[in-house]
Parts: C-alpha cells; sequence; structure tokens
C-alpha cells in the first residue's frame, strides 16, 4: 500500500483549498473495498491488528527512554477538527490501543483566566509529553489562529504573527527529541448537521451539544479559511499537517491508525539493551531461593 | 454472584496478615471456572464485556461534569504490589478499557530534587483527577510507609505519623466528591521469581527489570509486615482496602474489573439532562439548512 503520509500530506506549496479534499473519499483504502457491506467491519479489524502494533511501538518507545532518558523520544499528536469531526472518537480507537501508561493526553479549551494572562503557548508548553510518552491534544495551539480568528478575540495584528511563532515553536519541539504529527479530521457540512442532530435526538450525547457549536457552524466558511490558512502557514517538513476525510468514521480511525503507525515507523524504534550485567543478576536471582 | 468488594476487602478490625490470603486463590470466581482449561479464555471475555460497561460508566461521569462541575465527582483507583505484582499489565487491561481522554494516570517513582523539599503529600495532590475523571495512581502516597519505612529512609517518627496523616487527607478527598477504590495486588515470593526470570530471560522484557527490584526482594518479609500495618490503619469505610490475589493474572484482570464495576454501580451514574433548550436548539439547526 502506498505511504498513507503522502497520499494525506497537505500540498502547501500553494494555499490549501480544503473544498478540493472530498470529505467522503478514501485515499488509500485497498481497491474492492471502498464499496463492499463488509468494509466497515474490515477497517475495523485492520484497526485492532494495527492497534496492537502501536502499543508494542509505544512500549518501546516508554522502554528507551526508561533505560536511558538523555536518548528517548517522544510522540505528540496534534488534532484538530470542526465541532463533530471525530476527535474523540479518534483518540478512543487509535489512542486507546496503547497502554494508558504511556499515554499524555490533553484537552484544550478555552482558556482559564490564568492561561490568559500568558502568552498563547504557555500552556501547551505545560501539557508537552515527557520523553518516552505519546502525547495526543485534542484541540491545540492551533485555536489560536482558529476560534480566535473567526471570532475576532484579538486583532489581526495579534493573530497573524502567530503562524510563525507556532512554526519556531514546533521546530524547538522536533529539535528537542518530539515527532510531531498534526492531523485534521475534515467533515462536511452536512455531516456536521448529521452529527449535531444526533446529539439533540439521543439522551447519551446531549451532553455533547453545546448550543455555541451552532455559531461556529454559522460561521463554517470563515473557519474553513481560517483552517486552510493555517495548514498552508504551519506545513512543513519536520512538522507537517495531515488532512483525513472524516465523514466516514471507520475510514478516519482506519487512516489515522496508519498515520500514526508510519510515525512510529519512522523511529526505528527498539526494545533496549539492558543497562546491567544480565548473568549476574541471573545469578543472585538463582541464588536467593 | 456475591459483590466482589465483600469477597476482597481486608478485615482491619484485627491487624491483616498477607499470609492469610493466597496469592493464587479466585475469590468469587463462578464455580466450574476454576480448572477448566478454558477459564483463562473465559475470563479474558468477562473483562472486554465489563470494559464496555466501565467504558460507558466513565463517559457518564464526563459528561457529568461537563455539564456541571460542581456536582461532578471523580473516582481514584489507587494500584499498590510488589514488584512484579502485575499494575501495568492491570491498567493496561482494566483502565484500557475506558477512553483515554477521561482517565488521569499518574506512576509515582522515587520523588525528584523538588518534591523532597514538600511533604509527602505534595506531589500527590497535584496529581488528582479532577472532576469528572478516573484516576490511576501506579504506586502512591502509600509509598511513604512502605519503601520509606523498609528501607529507613526517614526515622520512624517521620513515617509513623502519616498513617493519620494519609487517613485525614483521604477523608478530605472523600468528603469533596472523589471516590477512593485502593487495590493491593497480591503476588507470591514464587511468583515473583517466575517473573522476574521472565524479565531476565525475555529481550522485550530487559527494560522492565531493575536491580534494585532483587534489593527489595530480599527484604520480602519486611515488605509484607509494612504493606500489613498500612492496610491495617488505613482501611476505612470511606476509603476501603481491597487485596486482589494476583499470581493469576486472568484473575487479577477480572476482579479488579468487578471492584471497578462495583464501585461505578454506586455512583449510580447517569447520563445529565441537557442544561439548554432542546425543541430550540432543533428549530435553529433545522432552520440553518
Amino acid at each position: 500500500m502506498s505511504e498513507m503520509r503522502s497520499l494525506l500530506r497537505v500540498c502547501s506549496d500553494r494555499p490549501v483549498d480544503l473544498a478540493d479534499i472530498d470529505p467522503r473519499s478514501t485515499p488509500g483504502l485497498p481497491n474492492k473495498k471502498v464499496t463492499g457491506a463488509d468494509t466497515k467491519l474490515w477497517a475495523r479489524g485492520e484497526v485492532d491488528r494495527i492497534g496492537d502494533e502501536l502499543a508494542t511501538q509505544q512500549e518501546m518507545l516508554f522502554a528507551q527512554a526508561t533505560v536511558d532518558p538523555r536518548l528517548g523520544r517522544s510522540v505528540l499528536l496534534v488534532l484538530q477538527a470542526m465541532d463533530c469531526g471525530g476527535k474523540d472518537g479518534a483518540v478512543k480507537r487509535v489512542a486507546g490501543a496503547m497502554n494508558p501508561l504511556g499515554l499524555h493526553i490533553k484537552a484544550f479549551g478555552p482558556p482559564t483566566e490564568e492561561e490568559r494572562r500568558h502568552d498563547f503557548l504557555w500552556r501547551i508548553r505545560k501539557a508537552l509529553p515527557p520523553v518516552g510518552y505519546v502525547g495526543v491534544f485534542n484541540r491545540s495551539h492551533y485555536e489560536d489562529v482558529l476560534v480566535v480568528r473567526v471570532n475576532e478575540l484579538v486583532p489581526e495584528d495579534v493573530w497573524r504573527p502567530r503562524y510563525q511563532e507556532i512554526n519556531d515553536f514546533e521546530r524547538q519541539l522536533v529539535d528537542a527529541g518530539t515527532t510531531v504529527l498534526k492531523v485534521m479530521l475534515h467533515i462536511s457540512r452536512d455531516e456536521q448537521r448529521e452529527r449535531l442532530t444526533a446529539r439533540l435526538d439521543d439522551p447519551t450525547k446531549h451532553w455533547k451539544f453545546n448550543p455555541d457549536d451552532l455559531d461556529s457552524r454559522a460561521r463554517w466558511d470563515d473557519y474553513q479559511a481560517a483552517y486552510a490558512e493555517a495548514l498552508t502557514r504551519c506545513d512543513s517538513d519536520q512538522a507537517p499537517w495531515y488532512v483525513i476525510p472524516a465523514d466516514r468514521k471507520w475510514y478516519r480511525d482506519w487512516a489515522l491508525a496508519h498515520l500514526v503507525r508510519e510515525t512510529f515507523a519512522d523511529l526505528k524504534l527498539n526494545y533496549p539493551e539492558p543497562d546491567y550485567d544480565l548473568a549476574a543478576q541471573r545469578r543472585r536471582l538463582e541464588a536467593d531461593g
């Protein structure tokens, strides 16, 4: 299969236009799998299978940092999406395959009073995954050029320089040993309506609905434009942006699992050599009865 | 099935003696399940099934705190065990069934330089789960009356008052809306030898072995005595201690899943009522095309 990363990477040579990406498309899906009635089942099985691989990779990442923190690395998955884009579900299915002991998950809501008294990256830096961990940001510093821009929470001469500040910040992260994987889950306006309706119709989902979501929905085009500019300006080889068509949940999880797997593969992880004398420890254990 | 909590709760009316609890026993396991060749498979299936229930309970806990943080509650699972007792595996299997977004997991190692400059509960308080979250402590403040006592890291007149300080601390936690579930995974000295041997024999487990583990093993009886006193002095109806016989991993996970399920059941969780006008929001959504 062709590398999912090359299929899903945004092309930032020219301005990104999200209208060019069909949220119902399924790039990279093997032929004959697109339409079959059992495609969903097949994809879920694949996510389970890849999930086991991810769990092993995560354990190796953790193990290396345990044996020698100076050589340890970390991985940061940044997830962004419009409301109902499926961030929570994707985290549950893909990150949920790993041992929660090695996950470092942070959901960012509106900044608190204290956070507002600091620069916009302050709370982000505090939430970075330690060496050996897989961090997941459910929303992120990108909100500071998305909701902040669309709702004019700060003037343009404050938010516009943030693209560069974000790029600088992410370069520091990468230089310090963190692999950064940024993913936008891309849904259509129609799919969002369906999911919002489901939240209003299903009593187990009422809590997920927030009337503010309809305000954001009313500004759909502004958000898409803000996303497009963020993807264009903050995509780079060291901290690339990927867009996953996300109207089909099973495809979303399948594609994300692949992206994470390919990201781990680059790290060429192994279980570390012991930093103690194996034979001596064996003798000691055998001697103690 | 009889309640697992009543079967596994320590009896602190008289001093606890861990020698009275067989680490290979399987309290509460349905008849005919103890010896069957497929018992392990059956238990794993049960853990999966209960895991789905736990995921729903966790979501309701999270949902309530989202809608009204003042009414929200949290759950804190405190896990203690000798080395190789299975804490990591239990977290992976049982907490791993829940959405990692709602988990707040903290593993406590030796205190850092900074942590040592504060009272022993300082780092513990900082790691408590927020309202709506399920917290898991992999080791905990109990280390301050376990390893600290056995290795005489502080004099007795410092560690001995800690039982009372822990009880006071946990009462405050419970009063503030946290349900505290304390579990010791109880393995035998023989089982520990087997697991340590496996760590030395299997290259994918070398990193889990720490020569210090053999020092602790050499003081097995002192540790068992320190555990027994902690269980005796810090068991209470509001923050009870449970001991899970843990030589059999499948039983360990099965029993822990039941304990967590029963703990959730007491909270009588439900999906919260919406705090907005459903009909009005439906009209608004329908109007927007």
